[in-house]
């Protein structure tokens, strides 16, 4: 595919004129071909406009209509075939085995929200027939189904070019809701978006959808970012990325005439606990899985495991010998941005320079826009000292926490902000210490996983890629799995509608077959 | 019961020393005894650390502990007997056989919420198992169920002395979603919510619950509401009152470090729209019962009707003349406080002077803190030119808008903010006409319902009491019915737990009975 450097809108293309925007391929600094335009505000109201007018048309759609066009974007996505690969590994720094699994999981996701249409259990239909004898008063027919909430706007993440971008887990599940969606690009990888948001463009058409279902914006700046947040029209937004970006975006939203859920993934360093047992029985094997998991994409993960709690002893030592052994020859790897890295290794430094931390091992030296990997040890007494050292620090770095006893440790994880992961591993004989600390975690994170590290996240149903602040701004929702649809819809009631203006989801005759709650009891379809 | 005029803290009583608060019986605008102690920051600190105290202790609890909790609140309230009616009647100015209805529906929402801990759905239980031998990862065993989000702060309602106050559908719904409470009381009746809280507290202690479950403080200004929403133990909040006040305490929620869910119920016109046929058919008839719902209990409902969008014609002259007929011999009301009768009288002064509005009828003269029923009808041009006629005035007062034909109607519900409802009169020839309008009408509302009036909310599991802003702040919920608990509840979900560490929602011999999605296909339990 020829790159044109032009924003997508409703269905055509046209060239931004509000400054320039280029790929950086990080492992060279050198700017990439070609330049692409920002948008300007008259192209953002066109995006919003026709997202608007799409909205009534394309979520009125029979549900298996939507499927297939979820289907067909995977299938366009497909088609770009290795040309894509080749510019999101020049765009991202990222290897070709990990964004070929990264396609995968983008094209599974949309295959998954198209199986999530066909099953109709989002809809979450619920249905109180009318009791006309009931006293002192009858009871009305009221029925209660889901709908879109309207325009959604998604903003690309710069971690994965692909699964949380143009057409990622934010635009699959908004589209599988039934609402069009504004994708602002990402710049660190206008050509990545470009291709995608041409894929979706020729699976609007190819499926006869409303052209302005789907448009695609680049900014060179942040104000087009924040204008799309403020568009009245605009009225949920999903966003991955900083803490502070997040924020700001997040402001804006709720500071509108009439404020919309914003649904940010900011934060998180996704603690993980040695329990005593494990320890001492595998210290050194989950040293190296922790090795593995931690440098894994140059430590560019949501869930990279950035805080250890462990009690301090022998078998500590011996652990974290284990990872200086394993860390100290892992390679400087190309991080996604020129501005990740230099961050990245502010975070290190800053972290070396506070008394009471000390360095257990680093990685290789690092060249031009590079990542070295790093690992750090504290007493427990440090870290609750120090709020700082529980602030992400975006890479391969991590803490290691030596607690004094239990009682210590249980204080750390109190001490704690909101995460998306908390990693336990254990063995039987830690189960009890696990039980007192468990109702604890649940409180601290979305997903709690035993003997693992919380990379590789599941796109499946009972998936949680979620969590208190600030791991999200909205700890009621997931990002990732199917349940990651709610965030999009709303419940409406329809009283004493009579059958023929009730829709399908909720007529009597169940056209379409859905699990519905009859009178507070679930029936199969 | 003896009213002390204590704060409800934690299981036991004390002053408060922040000035005084009495309830004043509208009727009279004589002040009530006793005098009620205003909170002070140490009072609420006490009652917000009871609350944290108590969270793990009691979202831990069985199920079927936390529904016969509720049950007992119930059977306490009930056992108040008639001095609960008194005390109501004389501080909210609401006629007896209202009041015995809402202690009716109070202990009923209370009792239904005891049948949905015990049906276990809300729960959302889902497990993806273990595929060890998928290609090319194996996929992890993935199991997700619902946890209470802490300790919630609810405000007391001036409408609803016992449904949406100290034991009401907040309330109800957090208890049952595993939240520990602190209420603040609506200061229009301080003498009820004593009472009403008093018979939680001895429900809390009948049941052996941790005594910080429950806590009830006074304000005499707005400082401590506002601290109450500021405080780090509180994880969310539930109000019903005015746009400006829910506005006020959102931002706060949103303005913490950690900003929490804001569950405001705010501001509502109730759009009824009559289509052409059942208008020429049995206009007198709607008029009639129109009327009546306008001015049932003094028109301070939320669901009150206060926009009837008709087209113009001798049909509509017919409705009007009719209306003016019912409307004219209504006595004036005494409202809850002599404060809302003010802005009241204010508001249908400020509709009155707009030039173009035409007064249809006025029901009789007010007295003391008495509303005086009020039907205006406009243009449709006129509203479209006049914002603020859309803007809700609390109380029995509603506007004709007079259509020239069906394209202007449908501009002005497309003018319209969100609603919790909009209701449909229509005969059988109308329904082509109310199928054009019904897409964008299930934007605007929270409920649709046809040939009736939103008054007199069925609490039920297909309720949804809701809708988009400024109806209330978020339109993904509702505060009525069963699905009212999902707003104080968050995913959280668990990778390779072994058995004997899951929680008994997700073992996998499901000892609980509980439906659950299992690989996405719902399983009855």
């Amino acid at each position: 595919m020829r790159l044109t450097g032009e924003l997508l809108i409703g269905g055509g293309a046209r060239r931004g004129l509000q400054g320039e925007i280029r790929g950086i391929d990080p492992a060279t600094g050198e700017p990439m071909e070609p330049a692409f335009g920002g948008a300007g505000h008259d192209d953002l109201k066109a995006a919003c406009a026709h997202a608007a007018a799409a909205f009534q048309p394309y979520r009125t759609l029979p549900y298996e209509t939507r499927a297939t066009f979820l289907e067909t974007i995977a299938e366009h996505i497909e088609a770009l075939g290795d040309d894509l690969i080749v510019r999101v590994m020049a765009e991202s720094g990222l290897p070709r085995g990990r964004l070929e699994g990264e396609r995968g999981r983008t094209t599974g996701q949309l295959r998954l929200f198209a199986s999530v249409l066909r099953d109709g259990g989002f809809l979450e239909t619920r249905i109180d027939p009318a009791l006309p004898a009931r006293l002192p008063m009858p009871r009305p027919d009221l029925r209660l189904r889901n709908v879109p909430l309207g325009p959604v706007a998604v903003f690309g993440a710069s971690n994965f070019p692909l699964a949380f971008s143009v057409a990622g887990g934010d635009t699959a599940s908004a589209l599988a809701a039934g609402c069009p969606v504004v994708v602002k690009a990402h710049p660190a990888h206008p050509g990545t978006s470009e291709m995608i948001g041409r894929a979706v463009q020729a699976a609007v058409a190819a499926c006869g959808l409303h052209p302005g279902v789907f448009s695609l914006i680049h900014d060179s700046g942040f104000e087009i970012s924040q204008a799309l947040v403020a568009d009245p029209r605009i009225k949920a937004a999903g966003f991955t990325g900083s803490r502070r970006g997040g924020l700001a975006l997040a402001a804006i939203a709720q500071g509108r005439p009439e404020p919309i859920p914003f649904y940010a993934e900011m934060s998180s360093i996704n603690p993980v606990v040695l329990f005593p047992s494990a320890l001492a029985a595998r210290g050194a094997a989950i040293a190296k899985d922790f090795v593995g998991a931690l440098t894994l994409g140059a430590g560019q993960f949501c869930t990279n495991p950035g805080l250890i709690l462990a009690l301090e002893g022998p078998e500590l030592s011996g652990f974290l010998a284990a990872a200086e052994e394993a860390l100290t020859p892992v390679p400087a790897a190309v991080m996604l941005t020129p501005a990740i890295s230099r961050v990245y290794a502010t975070g290190v430094r800053t972290l070396s320079e506070t008394t009471g931390v000390n360095q257990v091992a680093k990685g290789q030296e690092p060249t031009r826009n590079q990542g070295q990997a790093a690992l750090f040890s504290v007493t427990g007494e440090t870290f609750l000292a120090n709020p700082h050292l529980a602030e992400e620090v975006f890479g391969a770095t991590s803490i290691v926490v030596r607690c004094a006893d239990m009682a210590e440790l249980h204080k750390v994880v109190l001490a704690l902000e909101g995460q998306l992961t908390i990693a336990l591993h254990m063995d039987e004989p830690d189960h009890a210490l696990a039980a007192d600390l468990l109702p604890d975690l649940e409180l601290k994170a979305g997903r709690i996983l035993v003997n693992g590290f919380g990379t590789g996240v599941e796109v499946c149903h009972a998936m949680v890629h979620g969590g208190p602040f600030p791991a999200t701004s909205d700890s009621r929702v997931t990002s990732v799995g199917t349940l990651a649809i709610a965030r999009f819809l709303r419940p409406v009631s329809y009283q004493n509608l009579p059958s023929a203006l009730l829709p399908d989801e909720l007529k009597p005759e169940n056209p379409l077959g859905l699990v519905r709650r009859v009178d507070g009891k679930l029936q199969l379809g």
